[in-house]
Parts: C-alpha cells; structure tokens; sequence
C-alpha cells in the first residue's frame, strides 16, 4: 500500500508515494497548517500519482497554481528498468533540463513515478465565499476578467450554467442555490488569506465591481456548513450532467478574456451541429468544461457525428489562443485532435522524447499519440 | 531592435521578442499597473531572453516564483530551421509533453527563442522593507526557516554576511547599513500586498518573532528612498565581492531549513581547502551564493587547486537534499560537476533529448554537458 512517506514541517515539503488519494494527503498536511493547494473535483477518489501524470488543476489553481507548480522532485522508474531523481529538493533550480516538468503531464508514456517531493504552502486562517447569479452567460464571462482587470486574485473563480446548476440541484437534492428561469450562470468567488478584515473588504469590492455586470443578488455563505454545501454542488457537477446524458466532456482552455467568445461559440456550434451543450468550470483560469448530448443519438466519441462537432470547437479555442486540455490531459480521447493545435513539428519532438525514455515503447503507448 | 510587441491588459499577459532589457519589460507593464516578478539582480541589463535560457530568479522569487513559472509560451527556431510555438497563452495546459518547460532553463541548447508570452500579475499597491542584523550567521539561517514555517510568505528575503555588506557599503560609499563588528549578517525582509495595515501588522509579527534569534536593533526603511538605496546595497553585492577578489561565484541551492548546515559546511571547507568565502543570496528559497578567494593565488576556475573544493561543496550541497544551481544555471564552468548531483542516465536522457531537437549540435555547443 502507497503511503505519505514524510511531512517536512522545517522545509514546507510532503514525500509522497503516488497511491496515496490526493485528499488524504491534503488532510495530513493540514493537520500541521499546511496547504497542498490542487483540489481536482475528484479529490476523494484520485491518486496524487495520477495528479502528476494529468498536470491536474482545480478551483484553487487560479490562485495557487496546478499540479506543476507544486513538483519538486521524482523519482522515477524508466522503461529500461533505471531510475533515476529528476531533480532536487528546492524550490529553484537551473541546473540542466527540467526532467521533473517534463514527466508532470506526461500521463504515464515516459516513467512510472514511484515517489514524489511537493511544495506546501501556509494553510491560509480564512476563506470567504460568494455566489453570485447573472442573467447573461457572456456577461458573467466578462466579469471573471474585469475582476482580475481590477487587481483582485481570488483563490477560487469558477462560473456554472444554469443548465448543469439545475440538474446537479435535483440529483443532491440541494436547495443551497437559488434556481430561477431569469439566471443564466453563476459565478462562485472565493477570497482567502490571513487577514479577516481585508477579505471581507476584498469581497465587498468584487460584489461591487460585479454590478457593473447586471449580476443579481449575491449571496454569501455564512457559515462552514453552507460553504460545504456550496461546493459540494459545485464538485458533483461534472458527474450529474454526465447522468443525464451530457456524455461527452471537453476540457477547454483559453486566455481567460475569451471566454465569452468561448462561451458564445460553443452555442452556435450546437446550434449547426444539433447539440446540447453545458458549460462550467474554472472561469478564473479560462479553463471551460463543456459537456455535450444529442437527443434521440448515442453521442459518444467514436460516433461519426461527434467529430466534425469537436474539430468545430477544438479550431475555436485555437483560434483564440487557448489549447484542448488545462488539466485533464489527452489520452486516448483527444489524441485525434493534436494536429489542430500542434505542428507536425511538435509532435515528431515530442515522439522523440517518447522514444529517448521508452524505447521499446512499452509504457502506456498510444495514449498522447500514436 | 528586439521590442515588446503587446501588453494584453485583458488577458494580463505580455508578448515580447527575447532582446528586451528585463528592467525595460517590467516598467513598461508597471505603468499599466501590472506586475511582472522574476527580477535578477542584474535586471537594468540583461535580457527576457537570457532570462529563459537560465531560468532566472532574483530576490521576488520566494513569493512569486522564478521565470518558469510566468512564461505560457514559447516561440521557438529549431536547429533545423523549423519553427514552432511551444504551447498556448493560457494558465493551465495539459495537451502533449510540456515543450515550454522544457526550453526554458535549457540556456539556448535546444533552439532559438524569438518570441515570449508572460503571464502578468496586478501590481501590489504596497510593500515594507525592514533590515535586521544578527550576530550569528547560522542562526540567521534558522530565523529564515521560522518565519515560513510560522506562516508568513515575505515577497524577499534576502540574506548578505557582513563581510560583503562591508565590501559593497565601501564601493557605493553607503552608511544605510549599520555594519558594526558584533554583526555577522543582515536579512533583509520584504512584504508586499494590497493592504498597508495589515502589512505593517504582518511586518511587526515578523519582526517580533525574530527576537527569538538573537537578532540586534530592526532598521525600517521609512520612505522610497531609504527602500531604493538598501536595495541598490543588496543588487551590487555580486559585482563588489568579485572586485575585492572573490572571483569564484556559485548559485548553491539547498532545501530551506538546511541554510545553516551550508553556511557551516562552508566556513569548514574554507578552513580545509584554504579559501574564503562570503555568502549572500535569496536565503528565502534555500538558493545562497558563495563567493570565494584565496589570499596570494589567482583562484581561478581552471587552478588545479579549486577542483576539489568546488567538488567538496558541491557533494556537501547534493548531500543536502540540493543542487549546483538554483538561478544561474550551468554553462561551461558548472558542467565538470554535474555527475555530482545526476546519475549517468540523467545525464544520457538530456544528451538524447538534446539530439532530438538540434541532431547536428549546432547549437551553443559544449554548455551544460559535452
């Protein structure tokens, strides 16, 4: 069994073995006041291991970074039976070529990670948190990049259609969000840091800002209780619209001003291709999930309807300077869109790398490319 | 003319080409209130280019990271004439190996930047400045390691021994710092943020902890100009140092809490191999530098005598959980010790993956490795 191997309290470091639910590892260093701040939606469930092979994010990443930013070191097996540290134990290093960010995201194709070095931060003492609705889904989408615009970091920016808010209500049987027909998107805003009066003085300012918007009334979670519940909504939403049907996941990214252009494309898009599309995700970082379902049609992946719909939009997020994935990774799903925002040029690099860590091609082959 | 092409305020982002002063970059985003960290001391005249090919850093770094952490992407002429961009303007990507990471740090081996995209933060509104003076070099040490572990996160931290406090003061002909012969070191301590009172709050708790180290009188710098002139004290250290005859620099990195076993180690080597050495640096990241002379000798890096000492301090580093470089990178002077700190497989990973991009080594051949 893969366990927490140390807690470096003197050098805000966790070593980990990757089996260990990113969760539980969260909890351990919090017990000490200590913060390892990616917290993908399925935390209670995934492997700190898979964390580092998907370069995972979450609603915390606006603030505090993703899975990459938090790697300090690796210890690796290699197809050929070597292993190998890919780095040291510090925060800055220069010496040779970043092995360790090279197998962050590199969803298992170059080496099995057998032990990890993380960064950890102070446990911030307070966090505040606010939901705020918005009858224009575009226009909810300008404010996420007024709000940063205006000098405000939160450390959680992430933006639900009323669709998806709806259908995660009823399956967790919540009433903790207000759900009415004039709503078009909520975006839920939260502020952390040391400092209880700045927060709260920080969270009025964005409240005020965000009137500039034609949001509605906003409303703040009082307590721990409503804040759980707030996000538990909002972590549920991904598997609720998959139950019904929005099968098909993209994890879209884009610089985060366009994400109404985002927004609104995706809806003309359904619109030609005869979808039904939900968006959400994590507004602060232009990092937009979209979930996709056709009526009457099995509208999974290797359905010949599909793909001329996701080249549609995958040539969009290009077109705006954003890419597929911010942190799910390729896999065996994506891997036929690569062309669109990569060269062949890029690829044949990246084969190459592939072939200089593997190369009888044994680990995880096919995912990321062919 | 290499320019900066674009400052994105609605993406916070900056476009430049590679040959843009590093200080230049920062003022231009600076006047739009945006805020660009990695700030080598060297800054008035190196460039964003040199600054990606070592992964620069500089005092900002403790809170806001180094180069890596700000560059989305990367406009790249390959060896063989080919020309890709690395990835996408975005904050989270999780599409293909990270090219982007792997370019940057890499010194100019790999391929030719000609284009940048930085991510750009808002500008604090305010920051402190305090300067304390310890009588005991190691337990300087001890202090940095406390004040992360009690949860501040100062924007600096920097740490100067009193002998090139001495030597600088002397060659800018500064009385800002008081240099009495009872002082081993200074740190010097920043904190920046949007909330003046709560920084002075958090600069007060800092300095009150300190107590509990045997630190002397706290000097605060009251105006901009008492801020501007310990910084210009702590930015020319390096070049006075080196013109007092300490001619060998390293960029020795170690895990944080381990500052005092290094600055021990050192004095030790000193006294074994017969060279003195002063040392300063971002103590806040663990990443000292160590700069050395020996009386009556030209020590330089190609004497017989500096070999084993270098080796020696750098098998004292590794033994530390650290590394050869935490900022300036490796170069040709560093290589010699490389397989100190890596494997044999490291060392043939980067030689293949440097095949991959420039097969006929044409490019700044010899660095890093042979």
């Amino acid at each position: 069994m893969n366990s927490i191997l140390q807690i470096d309290e003197r050098n805000l470091q966790v070593t980990t073995e990757p089996g260990v639910i990113t969760e539980v590892l969260q909890n351990a260093v919090k017990e000490k006041g200590l913060f390892y701040p990616p917290d993908p939606s399925s935390r209670g469930s995934c492997f700190i291991g898979g964390n580092i092979a998907e370069n995972s994010g979450g609603p915390k990443a606006v603030k505090y970074g993703v899975v990459k930013d938090y790697v300090l070191n690796l210890e690796v097996v290699l197809p050929t039976g070597e292993i190998i540290w890919t780095g040291a134990n510090v925060l800055k290093n220069s010496t040779g070529y970043n092995l360790t960010q090279l197998i962050v995201g590199s969803e298992g194709t170059l080496g099995i990670v057998t032990k990890i070095v993380l960064k950890l931060l102070p446990f911030p003492k307070y966090d505040l948190l606010m939901l705020v609705p918005f009858n224009d889904l575009e226009k909810a989408g300008e404010a996420v990049s007024a709000i940063f615009r205006a000098g405000f970091t939160p450390s959680a920016l992430e933006l639900v259609e009323i669709d998806a808010l709806k259908i995660v209500s009823k399956m967790v049987d919540s009433t903790a969000v207000p759900v009415t027909d004039d709503i078009a998107a909520h975006l839920i805003i939260e502020v952390d840091g040391n400092h209880q009066d700045t927060l709260m003085a920080e969270m009025e300012a964005i409240g005020e800002l965000l009137t500039q918007f034609d949001c509605g009334e906003i409303f703040f979670a009082d307590d721990a209780q409503q804040k759980a519940e707030l996000w538990k909504l909002r972590r549920r939403v991904a598997e609720a619209v998959k139950l019904d049907g929005y099968t098909i996941e993209e994890d879209t990214v884009v610089p985060r001003a366009e994400l109404p252009a985002l927004i609104h494309g995706v809806k003309e898009l359904g619109t030609k291709y005869d979808f039904k599309a939900v968006c959400y995700g994590h507004a602060g970082d232009g990092n937009l999930h979209i979930r996709i379902k056709k009526e009457g049609s099995i509208y999974s992946l290797n359905n010949p309807d599909v793909i001329p719909a996701l080249k549609a939009l995958f040539e969009l997020v290009k077109s705006l300077g954003g890419t597929i994935s911010g942190e799910h990774g390729i896999g065996l799903i994506q891997k036929e869109y690569m062309d669109i925002v990569f060269t062949e040029t890029n690829l044949k690099l990246m084969k190459g790398i592939k072939k200089i860590f593997d190369p009888n091609n044994i680990l995880n082959s096919g995912k990321i490319f062919d």
